[in-house]
């Protein structure tokens, strides 16, 4: 942030009083500016035993597979953004049956919230950010080629459940990736 | 927002390529600006079979009481702010136990996730925001006098939970209230 979005002056950081951490200050107008995490929601659409991951078409990893999972938006409940990504990125049509895993990937300020969900009908194709889309067994998921590692803990623990039998609601931590050896 | 925060110029509104809604757009650098809900973090912090609320120091419901919570910050995961923000507002030290329920406040663009959690110790007092910290029993709650609608539905689904012994992971909507009659 450069400019105050309220009056168009440059911004300066403070700490104002009663706060403990520094933020974006509007010294012409006074305005605080707030940065928030953002939410990231999506679903893992099962249809039987397979799930359906999407091959993305942009870019960060353009070709890797993921679920469909974005920005939740403004006057959005958290099922609704969920079902709205499915739609977008799988043109699936899916009933959203729970939350089911929450992650906090803090140094990115982006917390995902993923939902177990049932594909309605095989009427699913690519969308506008997806190269293809598929249904995957536990045997066939290419493991190798997930876009996220929040995919990748979120299809683990999803298969580590379903094993069990149980879906207890999950809340995980990706942390930072520790640098490679030099 | 009235102007862009990259480059200070005043911004407009479009509906992006490909994009299905309005946004804030700087036609001078090009910047899309996304508005996205904020998540906010609270506690339900008990103490045997009572629970601890806060009556707050500052408007909005100024003297009404509340449960602990306040906006995720940055960096930080969904427990660790339901902690801080449980001791700003009620110098209380928590165990958080485990995420409760999740509140859509859509036309206000807030969700709200709420925790259990259990009381370390007693040396909990009234911080900044708050004018008095106090234990209730469910009996001695002060329906009345609770701040916001998601916290009295917070308490409620707690309350109900607890008689019957179980707190699965709930998700709630809290609606725009209606209009009062003329």
């Amino acid at each position: 942030m450069n400019f105050c979005s309220n009056c168009g002056q440059p911004v300066t950081t403070l700490t104002p009083p009663g706060d403990d951490r520094s933020r974006f200050y509007c010294e012409s107008c006074g305005m605080v500016h707030y940065q928030n995490p953002r939410l990231v929601v999506g679903s893992i659409p099962e249809a039987e035993d397979k799930i359906l991951l999407c091959r993305r078409a942009i870019e960060p990893c353009y070709g890797m597979w993921t679920l469909p999972a974005g920005y939740l938006e403004n006057g959005e409940t958290v099922a609704a953004g969920a079902k709205r990504e499915t739609f977008e990125e799988a043109r699936a049509r899916v009933e959203i049956l729970a939350p089911y895993a929450l992650y906090n990937i803090c140094h990115v300020n982006q917390i995902y919230l993923m939902f177990r969900a049932r594909l309605k009908d095989d009427r699913y194709r690519a969308g506008s950010e997806s190269l293809e889309v598929k249904l995957f067994s536990e045997n066939d998921i290419p493991w190798d080629e997930i876009a996220f590692r929040v995919i990748n803990a979120t299809l683990l623990q999803f298969f580590t459940d379903r094993r069990a039998g149980r879906f207890p609601f999950y809340t995980g931590n990706i942390s930072k990736p520790n640098p490679d050896p030099p």
